[in-house]
């Protein structure tokens, strides 16, 4: 079957060919993938940064946000059946650690994740443990299906640092922070600023009608900000763009008491004023990775069928499958939000 | 009145006469202090540091945790009456900004300070709103009373980072440190583990009946802890040390999903490697500063009540004011728990 | 002054005159009110139920929601000036009692309440002290502001029950439960269901385009609910009516886990089936009495800002201030939602 | 092999054999009972009352809380062994519903529970989802490992509740309510109160050195409690007897903003004054079932560690499983605590 794969340890992505999933095992599905999305994290594996060189095994199928059909069915899985349209939670977490056992299976020690550790999802079709899917409501369309993960993302930030009635600043706009700006808003946040200096991501801010969109680069920012949230800066803080500098920035606008959610992750070691910053302005900086198993997918799947019109505007392209480089490009550019590639067209489909 | 005070802009501390305050202004009240604490603020003025020569006006009087009798009642004041035993919070919030008027007064924009900002308790009275008092119960001690305000930093510290069935690791075993592993023992953490180079301190810790303590200059410190916490490290770290490098070594060791809660304050800003400690661990960064007004004074004296056998460990010395210079030197020494200095042997007390 | 006053201790309100305040004392201001809304209290002290009869000293000025501007400032006022427009809150804490000092003026052991205890706001001028002020921003329109107190007890509800993600039922359709389920809205419930046999209070829930609207005299009230909430029923249940009837109806269909807010004031006990409905559930059932002191008031804030069209819709009449009688007998037809008094139009408004 | 079923659907409990369980499926495993607690649920069966004869499929081995040693493990199970010891949690949850997937599973709606849907554990052996298991350290000696359970219920409404630094009134002095006295000590409660008019279960209160054990049935109980409270009241109130009378008299002496945990279950409707009594007093009533999966495994298991002294005093007996109806007859009494029946001196033991 075609695939899009990291068949070489070094940069770049390439299409590849491999043999359709055997019959699924015991507790697992078979699901033909419709629609994919391409994460920060497939990016940084077309990069073969650090993190993804140290980590990824060639070949290895990418890809890991998705929505499908699912077309075969393992012993034991109860509970779905074959044509339900499913999206999946792509960290395969252990279910016997402690933190699995006490709620915390998004940190589980023992998570395999798709299109990282095992094939993925860029591909006519994956195989995933049932325990693993989230039946999609019919009234959410293919394209939005394809990012639960990466909403839910956004949405374990989001309701991490409950912005409710607060001011809200956010710290970088691709796709996971303009996603977390439109459920902030939608979770009635008293303000949302987006501060991002990449213009045509701005322009994607500026179309979700928020209070505030900042270019970081130039100096009325903070004022801007400032003068929004009546002198105090923003109540709550969400990082999303790995940079340090930008960070600290926030740090010292934010009000006192403010909660930083931090999803972003930097290059290197973050140098913070933790004294005057943190400690004495009582500020709490949260760690987010992956999603609440599956509370988030829950939230995220309400705030898909309430607010299909934010979705729209963060998701910029739908690609056909085939055109996937020209997907990586456009990051490449910072032109776009969310990409989401279109499996349901590719030749001979369904046939290995 | 006798006092202890910085008279001069340099290293040191002096006793010194000052009036007594006239009649208390209107909600306000006097309290001849029987007893008071020497805090690290204190020995911080002492030495004359940045931050207190930046911040201080000498003469200023320094001072803030005590207990004492109500000797005199301004305008307006209900609820007190003259003789009644009470301790008091030395910070002066203002009580119409947004922090105050939002029930976080601890981190009000208008904090002022008594023995850094206005006349302290190291003194035969002080002057403080009624509103700010605390009355003491019969069966708590002077000696006790008169660290209301540590120990609320410490309680303030425990109950945000809730350790009840938790592995807690304290990070520096100074008096609020060891205050907090009291109080984290008799809120039933699963285990409290002090870290502390200074054997004098560790003596303490030991004598608190703590499930373990380390030295972190000894090579088996991390192997200890990791055996305490079935390999998982600790699910709660106390940071009172100040210290950057204490503070990645915890990080590095606590459990995913931890909860990281900072009260010491760096002498400068700290390195953390934020992405594969504290964002991938799903890890929370909790500043804290100062006490909850009131819930914190209403926890602390639960406490008191409690665990007295507790707070007599860690306060190792109960000096005559006048001996105030010793006091100092322990505390350059490193060779005490909490200090306090008793008030009521001074010579013609309540004479100007 | 003109003022609304239960002159007499039977069934009815009446004008009536009384003199202008004088100089406000210390910490007090007189505001020169602009609206007031009409309050279900307000009507329960017209019907003269065994509740008010058992509290209200006549003659009484009632009414305690409104906003006005500053007129007269008392000595020891800071912050606020002659000119300003506020609203206010109308439950007067002591704030030395156990629960002002720890976060919980709302419940105050000695709470006194104007236009109940003390001479209320349906008149040209009104004495409250300064510390129960609220700023009220310019873009918020004098009705809205007018009923930062209703909006108050809904946001208290509705933040106490954390609605976000979750299907909401409100029971009851008057002005606090058409609140809440604006609220509930704005802070992105996953579904908002009003329960309201009152066909004029019903249409108006229409008009804030809600999920459903249910009356629960037909029989297929129960089953409308729980098709939209995928069978499991509400996670959230709001009950404003004070009917014990509805709120065991609302018990028997809420999903397991529910937090059923309750704020309606029943007639008298109420018989619920603990064991099956709420211990066996595990749901919680949370009272809800007045606003955080003010935190709420932020919160509606941030509300009233965002959401103007919302409110519009939940009041339904603003009437003179001396049309008051046709207010209550509006109310008394249960054909309106909010009523709004406009104290501006008042002859010789501001002459004793 | 020996148990002990509900054999007839009449009141009492015999013994009677059954054979050894087959092999134990995929993901299932053969304990080897050791021991096990008499529960409250067990002596409802045995009087055959409403709630058992209409739920209970006679014959019906009987037990739900026990320790045992892994003797088999059925295909698919990872991380356990032959021959480690272990508890269980009785609950098998279905792993798929809504209530399984947001992290509620003890509300899981489609729940079988061993001892009353399916065999129990008052037998040689017992079958059970490995998932189920609770692996118990060394430390904890047989006795207090077969009431991981009951505790289980005590600590999930000990930490529903949150006890630190609270006045905790404990209604209902049985095994579980004494349990929750027991837990509510060694969490830091501020006081410790057991109201329980039975004089044998009052003495093992006062064996726990309590700060108050109070007799409903004598006039002071009341004014004993307000006075160790201040007059304010318990701040917490643990509902354990079930008794809507004392449930009423509890909330008209709780603190206003008391949490009240509902865990016993009334034999049928309780009126309630919510109004006066919940309402406007802002009192939460928290319906409790069931234990947290698995933290609060895992909370007990820390509280048993450092506790064993207390977990002593309220197991009152142990009884040779074959003099189970001695056990029964002691409930009959009220002559005890918790009784734990010892399987391990079972004549023929491991033959079927």
């Amino acid at each position: 079957m075609f695939t899009i794969a990291k068949t070489e340890a070094t940069r770049g992505i390439w299409s590849s060919t491999r043999n359709m999933p055997d019959a699924p095992g015991r507790g697992m599905v078979t699901v033909d993938v419709i629609a994919a999305g391409i994460c920060g994290t497939d990016y940084h594996i077309y990069n073969w940064d650090a993190w993804s060189s140290g980590r990824i095994k060639t070949p290895m199928v990418i890809g890991h946000e998705f929505v499908g059909i699912i077309s075969a069915i393992g012993e034991d899985v109860t509970g779905y059946h074959v044509g339900e349209r499913v999206s999946a939670e792509c960290h395969i977490a252990c279910g016997e650690c402690h933190f699995c056992r006490t709620g915390n299976a998004h940190i589980c020690e023992n998570t395999s994740i798709i299109g990282v550790d095992r094939p993925g999802a860029f591909a006519e079709q994956v195989e995933i443990p049932a325990s693993n899917l989230w039946k999609v409501p019919d009234a959410i369309p293919d394209t939005h299906a394809a990012v639960f993960d990466p909403v839910g993302n956004a949405m374990h930030m989001v309701s991490t640092a409950k912005v409710t009635a607060k001011h809200v600043l956010i710290v970088g706009g691709g796709p996971i922070g303009l996603f977390a700006a439109a459920i902030a808003k939608a979770h009635g946040a008293r303000s949302v600023t987006v501060q991002e200096p990449n213009q045509a991501r701005a322009a994607i801010a500026h179309s979700l009608d928020l209070d505030l969109v900042v270019n970081p680069l130039l100096p009325d920012s903070t004022s801007k900000i400032l003068d929004l949230t009546d002198g105090h800066g923003p109540e709550v803080v969400l990082e999303v763009s790995g940079n340090g500098r930008a960070l600290n920035e926030a740090l010292a606008i934010a009000a006192p008491g403010a909660t930083v959610a931090l999803l972003g992750i930097p290059g290197g070691p973050v140098e913070l004023d933790l004294g005057a910053k943190v400690v004495m302005k009582g500020i709490s900086l949260l760690g987010v990775t992956g999603r609440r198993m599956y509370e988030t997918w829950y939230q995220v799947e309400a705030f898909m069928l309430k607010n299909p019109d934010l979705i729209d505007k963060v998701i910029t392209h739908v690609l056909p499958a085939t055109e996937f480089e020209r997907g990586f490009e456009l990051m490449d550019e910072g032109a776009c939000g969310k990409i989401v590639l279109d499996f349901q067209q590719i030749e001979h489909r369904l046939s290995a």
